[in-house]
């Protein structure tokens, strides 16, 4: 099987840093999809989302509250809908946007869920519990462990901007998780676009680590500043993610052809974007 | 409905303060239940632990990772032994050891998962994205929030013993949890019977709030510390929670008595310490 990073890198190579994030409501669907059963209605939402903006993204990024919230019905959509990414559209690696962390062995069960029940290729977590209780993600050298760092909601200061070992929280997160948990080279971080000055910090500080921003979109993220302060020294090293924008861009029939023309224009915001820093890009 | 809190309180009132940590892994499980579908495996186990340490215990606390890592049979088997509590002993509280956090409006699915996918009463989450990302679960007041602080796994400290905030970050987080997000009385912190010392800081700076104490039993720690350093000013105000010492105490046929024997046991230690402390008491 493809690594993560293998399949991350060649969407990237391909000029592909948008990221779609499956945040689908059952309450929020389309007219259309009203009334269907809800793992239905969920799963075929998500695969008309999928086939309309798959062009035009490098990454899949379903939420596990949207799904969970919904009990079994809501989970066996996320596998239909998993299931469905990996066989038509196998280049395109799959965020599980789950926001797990346990202590040690107990952790075996979400990697069992993330990566086998679920299919991913990559899994969100929290940092608090620290490097030792994440080793069962960590020792997952093809899958992409993706670490909250600064987090894209008004109040994430509350604890990742204190001091905290020589400086802010989220830095000291940024230095042990690229210096000290990448030893597979399989680690990310996340820093929402709702904050661009700490994303430039965090790039200084991680040197070429993938970097997952959520918050383009709804959350009013900036993009330029994103791409800016985002990229890495190869030009690359960023997942830009939007979600509701995309997947809610219309409310009615054309909602499919809506999330493509949305997601067709964000990427190409991102590759004006990029071309002015890097003359020739793709 | 009766509120955590207040089914808490009648427990602690009886006497009871032991927590059955239900962390049931298949592979463990006795043989008798080897060759069952890992669904009906699951609950039948739960269902017979429950039976078993019902009368000597205060709370019943299922860990998520368990159940999600066997897919939607893993879940299913947790809907139906929350069920079987809130039918059977429905003075217990039920403890969601999810470990949850999301930004704002996502964690909705988590609330809803929590509380009436699977029924519970109190579901245990991260403190990193602040009180503002976790205002959906901190608002519902009639449900726990208990909120990871000193968990009890061996490389804690790596953020959590940071100096932020001009304390430890733990006792930052107590001290934040305890005084500003309580709004609603429903709080209470989880701090890791491995660490005595952090314990009684906790307690100290957070007054009389209900604190998790996992980490008994398989992990070592010491309950004695737990019960000197943990109880609050109505020598009360602890859940003390072992798992693998109690639901694997056999593997043989006997499971359930050694199960009931080990939980007996503990609650015996439990109030010879207590009273010991407390004359009197219960």
């Amino acid at each position: 099987m493809n690594s993560f990073l293998a399949l991350l890198e060649s969407r990237w190579n391909e000029g592909h840093f948008l990221c779609v994030g499956l945040d689908s409501d059952y309450g929020k669907l389309p007219q259309q999809f009203k009334g269907k059963p809800v793992a239905a209605a969920l799963f075929e939402f998500n695969r008309e989302i999928i086939k309309a903006t798959a062009p035009f993204c490098a990454v899949f990024k379903p939420n596990m509250a949207f799904y969970e919230g919904y009990g079994l019905d809501g989970l066996s959509a996320l596998i239909e809908t998993d299931r469905f990414i990996r066989e038509q559209y196998p280049m395109h690696p799959i965020i599980l946007d789950a926001k797990r962390a346990d202590i040690g062995n107990t952790n075996n069960g979400y990697v069992r869920a993330a990566f086998e029940v679920f299919q991913a290729h990559a899994i969100t977590v929290h940092p608090y519990l620290g490097k030792e209780a994440l080793e069962p993600f960590l020792a997952k050298k093809d899958r992409g462990v993706i670490v909250l760092c600064h987090t894209s909601n008004p109040g994430a200061g509350e604890f990742q901007e204190l001091k905290a070992g020589g400086a802010e929280l989220y830095k000291t997160v940024a230095t042990k998780v690229s210096r000290e948990w990448n030893y597979n080279g399989n680690c990310g971080l996340v820093v929402g676009a709702t904050y661009p000055k700490q994303l430039a910090e965090v790039r200084e500080i991680s040197g070429d680590l993938p970097i997952l921003v959520p918050g383009i979109g709804a959350q009013g993220g900036d993009l330029e500043q994103t791409i800016i302060n985002g990229l890495n020294s190869a030009g690359e090293g960023i997942i830009i993610s939007a979600s509701r924008s995309i997947i809610y861009a219309s409310s009615g029939e054309d909602f499919a052809q809506a999330a493509a023309g949305e997601a067709r224009r964000l990427e190409a915001e991102i590759r004006r974007i990029r071309a002015s820093m890097i003359p020739g890009s793709k």
